[in-house]
This record gives structure tokens, C-alpha cells and sequence, in this order.
């Protein structure tokens, strides 16, 4: 038992009322949030229960960080010295750059050489409150290593404090010398099935794009995740609209990731069927893209935004989420508020989650305490790390 | 004595060869380098010195991040809060934000109220291994609060192993009420007098701006710190082009810092006058500038570029040197090694320090030894935390 007093959380629903935090007491028992309020109505089963006074630092759900390709192999800081140096694309491909040296990378790497890498980007992740973590699979494009990733993704948990939702993104790309189709048929769905056998998908997504795979395309995968009963995403509308958020609305999508260039119509469907847009400041940033995500246009129709790192080696090498916090705010105009549900609140039910991303009675009891005392300070400070503690499963860790 | 062998040395100058790194061992004595060089070279003396194999990872000087307003009271969050929710400046004026309230918060902090935040701020460039940092002044714009900012600049140096360069910067800003002139001649340059003689100063700086102070009142500054024998720097060309460039090199300034709006005139009288330009690209992330400083014409006349925090909680609440080389590459499309040598040899540079920021026989050792195998690595990666070691003055901490 966990006696939390003099906690300002956030963030907390409140109708429209300008303020979404409030100092309270929270009460942990079993795992669960068992008690939010005034130190006077605390249950009587806490009287005996040690009681650590937070002296109004912030409290928040444990951040959660709803789309990471975090295992891989290999880096791409060569690459991108070569680019900064402006070497053209293509003497960067003939230097053995981009998405299928990562390939090469991931497959010649072991699951222990994988998990060490992804641990260390984890840690990260865990030093700034994160408690829940999406990794997809999706730099092997064959079964074996495909399901080596999800496979290191699932043994995470078992070397740290942290919860993994596993998402199969086998149509991340394909070898040109197979073709996106012949790819499809023979190596990516026989292995999501595979993946599923083995309980080692949580979600299906996909790479949408012109440079990808098209919406009938990728229509093939959500309808064989939708005969194995999974939850599907999609990367849509990051380059090109693709139409792709309109598809995974009609399988019924958790999420629709990206979106830079999602019209009307998708922004409509997304509404209509209670989707997520998880947007990715560090890729925006990283691609120098010029072309926002409409910020306006999903907040007036009522789609929840979450935000993420995108964290992979090529468009994001990027592993924190304050950074994606502060890049939301700045880069896509985000409220302080809107960035901390983006990663509490909306992350979680990008992830189709529905025990965490609040602070409420029956709630896992995942937290961050932060050293500030407004939680503004969070998407605010540029490269801070004001993590006072967490608590992960009631455990202070 | 210390012996770090399989290192990976960067920056290192091998004219206009590819490569700016190499494996050596390095040996330290006495606060410095000793020797640099093959292990079969390594100097008799040594020979019975404990030797530390780095196993290839990448040895840099210590970084060093030569502008910040790191020491100040208050937080700027809320006011960022009320500009993301499309608050005008007349209402965050009104709601008490802006620079004055920075002011009026540092005016009313003891000096171990300033030293505790300015340490945790000092902790993480610690953290990333700076060695040595710039603190300005300035949030006092009254006698006492200047001279209490300086001492507890100069103070950190007692609590954590960093060296602190100290700039006075009385013309930051001016009291509407009092005007540009004679709060100078009243307040500005009286206290710069006082703190130079009780040894505060170590360089002199002001925000040359339409909105601060002219390149004449500038010059007047410039004046007094000429006669008392000390450096300049300045604040130039940020938000517009006041020619302050050109004023700060006919005072044979150190640097000048932002450049965003300079001119041809400024930068050929930049290079004529080996003044390093420092960039900070923070400020001009948070503030969603689009002018970019003009890097390829600084590079084209030889002027040397530094990268810098401008640690500030208004335009740039911002504690990691490694993002500024991140948004150095990504924003303003510096190589790699340009953001390597922007915070090492030409930060040193800037600050006039000719003992430090290279590796070298002679030279501080003050080292960052990083769990990464390629330069590249430091401003490829968004907001990840690489340090291994860092070495201070010779000793490994
Ligand atoms: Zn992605
Ligand atoms: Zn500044």
C-alpha cells in the first residue's frame, strides 16, 4: 500500500474549466489506484499505510509512448553525416544507406544483440516516467527475423519495469526485387499469422504511401488481422494522402499515425469512428518537413491526438518524450494539455488500452512524480529530465 | 596520472581530409594532456600508470557551452501555456509574463534560492558532458541582482566540477520607464564598474536590437568595458539587422551571437576580425523563426561557428548542448563535425579560452568520453543521453 499526499495531478477532467489539475491524495493497493480525493475521505483500510508527502509536485499517469520502432540494429549516423554533407540520395543508397541498411543490420543481429540496443533506448524512455511502450516489428521483411523482433519486444518486460504492446508491422516496406505484392502473399502474411500463433502481435500496421504499400494493399493485411481478431494502425498520410486513414477507419482502427497530408474526408471518418491520431513531431522535424499535421481540423472534430517518438533509426533517432511533448507544442501548435493526454490519455487509447492513461479508482497504478509543480513545465522545457520518481505497478522504481 | 587507450579522438585537424577522427591513447597529468599518440609512444613516466582501454569509444574535449542565462528565478510555463492557447501578447503581458517577470522573480531570489536552480540546470549539462559553461547576467537590470547573479555564477565553481565564464550583460533589457540611455548611465554602466572591480566579469555582452539597444548605445557599453580591460561580445542580428556585427568587430569582440539577420558587410567584418559566430538554434526553434542564420556564407569566409544552449527560460528553456548540435544539423544544416567543433574548439574560441576545447599536449584535461563509436553519433540523435565518463581537470567524474 502507497499513500501519496500533496499530489498535484494531472491531467484530469474537469468539462470545460481552464485548470486540469488539482492537489489531491492518491491511494495505491493490489497494483490499482484504489483512492483519488481529499486527505479526509481516504479510505480507512490506508490508516496504517506509510504516507509520502509529494509537497505539491505533479503528478501524472505514467507517460505512455504509443508508436516506437526501438528494436533494431545498426545506425544510420553515418548516413546522416553523409547527407548533412550534402551527398545526394543517391550516393547516400550507393553508400548503403537508408531503411535496407537497417534491414541488413536487424537481421544479421541476434536477440541478444538486439535487446541489448532496445534496452538501452528503453532506459531512456523509463528515466522520463514512461511506463507503457509500443515497439513494432518491421526491419526484417522475412518470417524469422520479424518474429526475432517481436520476440526481443515481449522479452523487455522481462528485464525492466515497463509493459510492451507488440505491433506486427511486416508492411513496412518490401525488397524491390520481390515486389509489394509477391511480398505480401509470401513472407509478411504468412508470418503475421505465425506472429499471431505465437501470441506475439498486439496490433497490425502498416506503411501506407506511395513509397509503400497502397490502401488495397494494405486492405489484404487488415482483412487477415481482422480473421486473427487484432487490432490494426496504419502509417497514413505522412507524405501523401494515400486515403489511408479512411481505410483503417472502415477496419475499425485504433489509430492513424502521422497525417500531415489527411483531407477532409479522412479527418470525417477518423471522427466517426473513434480513432486516434497519433502525431510524430520528430519525424516532421527530422525530414525537415514543411506540410502540419491539421492540428485545427482534428480539434474541431473532436479526434483525439496523442503524440509519440516515432523513436527508429532512419526519420526519428530520437528517444525521449518530453522531446516529442515540446515538439508538439511548438512544432504542431499543440496545447500544453493536449501534449500531456497525448501521451497519458489518447496514447493509451491509441493502443486500445483502457486500464491506464488516467488517474483514476480501478486504474493501473502507474505514475509519474515529477520535480515540477505545474504541469506546463513538462511540454515547456526543451532537453530537461524533472523526473522525481515512478511508480510502476504500485511500486515506487 | 591517467591512461585512456583505444579512444576515439574527434575533433581532430587533418586538413581537408574526410576524417576528423583517429584511435590513439591519451595520457594526463596534472590537470593535462600529456601526450596524444600510439600506444607505443606513450611516454616513459607513464609506464606504470593504471591504464583505462575505452574499447574504441569516441574520447571528445569536454563540451562547452558558451552562452547561457542559466542563473534566474521563476518559470516561464505558464506564460507558454497561455501563448499555445492563442493568448495575444497584450494578454501574457497583462498576465505579468514576458522577460519582466523574469526580472522581477530573480529580483526577489536570495542568492541560494539562484544557486539551487542554476545547479539542477548545471547538473544536466553535467550530465552531457559540458566542462565549461557561460553564464550572463542580466535579469537584475538594477545594482544589486546583477552583481548577486555574477557571484553566484561564479560560485558554481565551489559546488560542482564545471568552470564558469562570467559575462556581464546589464544591457539585456531597460525599464520602460527609465529608457535605454539613462538606465545605462545611471544603473548599466555604473554596476559594470563595480562588478569588474570586485572581479565578476570576465567578458562584456548587450542585446543589440530594435527592440533593445541601439548599435550607439551599444558602443558606449563597449567603451567602458574597453577601458576596463575587458572582452566583448554581443547579441546581434537577431531579430533584425542593427549592424551590430560590425560594431562588436571594431571593439574586437569575442563573438557574436544569434546572426540570424546579418549581412555581407557583418560577416566579412566577422572574419576580417577572427570573431567566432555563435549560433543558437534553440531560440530560434522556440520561437518558430523562419530566417535561418546564413551558414553557408559564415562557412564560405571562414568565420568559425559555435553551437550554444542560450539556456534562457523565455526564448530557450533549454538545459541539452547535445540537442543544440542535433538542431545546429537538423535547423540550420551544419555537418556533424562543424556541431562537434561548435562546441568544443570554437566554443573555447568565443570565450577566449585558448587552454582547452581541442585535444591536445598542454591543453585542460577536461575530456567527455561517450558509450558511442562514431562522432556522427552526438548530433545524429534527438534527445538521447550518450555520455560515458566524463574527465574534469584529470579526473575522471
Ligand atoms: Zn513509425
Ligand atoms: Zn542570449
Amino acid at each position: 500500500m502507497l499513500l501519496l499526499t500533496d499530489a498535484l495531478i494531472a491531467p484530469i477532467n474537469r468539462g470545460n474549466a481552464v485548470e486540469y489539475s488539482w492537489i489531491a491524495t492518491i491511494a495505491v493497493a493490489d497494483g490499482q489506484i484504489a483512492f483519488v480525493g481529499n486527505p479526509d475521505d481516504i479510505p480507512a483500510t490506508f490508516a496504517e499505510a506509510s504516507r509520502h508527502s509529494l509537497a505539491g509536485r505533479l503528478v501524472t499517469p505514467g507517460l505512455i509512448d504509443c508508436h516506437t520502432h526501438l528494436v533494431y540494429a545498426g545506425s544510420r549516423a553515418r548516413e546522416f553525416e553523409l547527407r548533412q554533407q550534402g551527398a545526394t540520395y543517391e550516393t547516400i543508397m550507393r553508400a548503403g544507406g537508408g531503411i535496407f541498411s537497417t534491414v541488413a543490420a536487424t537481421r544479421a543481429a541476434s536477440a541478444e544483440e538486439l535487446l541489448a540496443g532496445a534496452l538501452k533506448r528503453i532506459d531512456r524512455l523509463i528515466a522520463e516516467g514512461v511506463t507503457t511502450v509500443e515497439i513494432k516489428s518491421g526491419y526484417g521483411l522475412d518470417r524469422d527475423t520479424e518474429l526475432r523482433m517481436l520476440r526481443v519486444a515481449r522479452d523487455i518486460e522481462q528485464h525492466r519495469a515497463i509493459r510492451v504492446s507488440t505491433t506486427f508491422l511486416g508492411a513496412h516496406a518490401f525488397p524491390k526485387e520481390i515486389g509489394a505484392d509477391a511480398y505480401l502473399e509470401e513472407t509478411c502474411l504468412p508470418t503475421l499469422k505465425k506472429a499471431a500463433a505465437e501470441g506475439l502481435v498486439d496490433a497490425v500496421d502498416g506503411f501506407c504511401e506511395n513509397v509503400g504499400f497502397s490502401a488495397t494493399q494494405m486492405a489484404r493485411v487488415f482483412d487477415v488481422a481482422r480473421e486473427l481478431g487484432l487490432p490494426v494502425k496504419l502509417h497514413a498520410e505522412q507524405l501523401s494522402d494515400q486515403g489511408g486513414a479512411a481505410l483503417a477507419a472502415r477496419y475499425g482502427a485504433l489509430s492513424a499515425d502521422h497525417l500531415e497530408y489527411v483531407g477532409d474526408d479522412g479527418i470525417a471518418a477518423m471522427a466517426a469512428s473513434d480513432m486516434v491520431a497519433v502525431l510524430l513531431p520528430g519525424a516532421f522535424y527530422m525530414l525537415k518537413e514543411t506540410q502540419l499535421p491539421p492540428v485545427e481540423k482534428l480539434r474541431a472534430a473532436g479526434v483525439p491526438m496523442a503524440l509519440a517518438t516515432d523513436g527508429n533509426p532512419g526519420s526519428a533517432p530520437m528517444s525521449s518524450i518530453l522531446l516529442a511533448m515540446n515538439m508538439g507544442a511548438v512544432l504542431f501548435g499543440l496545447t500544453p494539455e493536449e501534449c500531456l493526454r497525448g501521451v497519458t490519455e489518447h496514447a493509451a487509447q491509441a493502443l486500445g488500452l483502457s486500464d491506464r492513461g488516467t488517474i483514476a479508482v480501478g486504474m493501473r497504478a502507474d505514475l509519474a512524480i515529477w520535480d515540477v509543480t505545474d504541469p506546463a513545465e513538462l511540454s515547456y522545457r526543451i532537453g530537461d529530465a524533472p523526473l522525481y520518481q515512478r511508480v510502476f505497478e504500485g511500486r515506487l522504481c
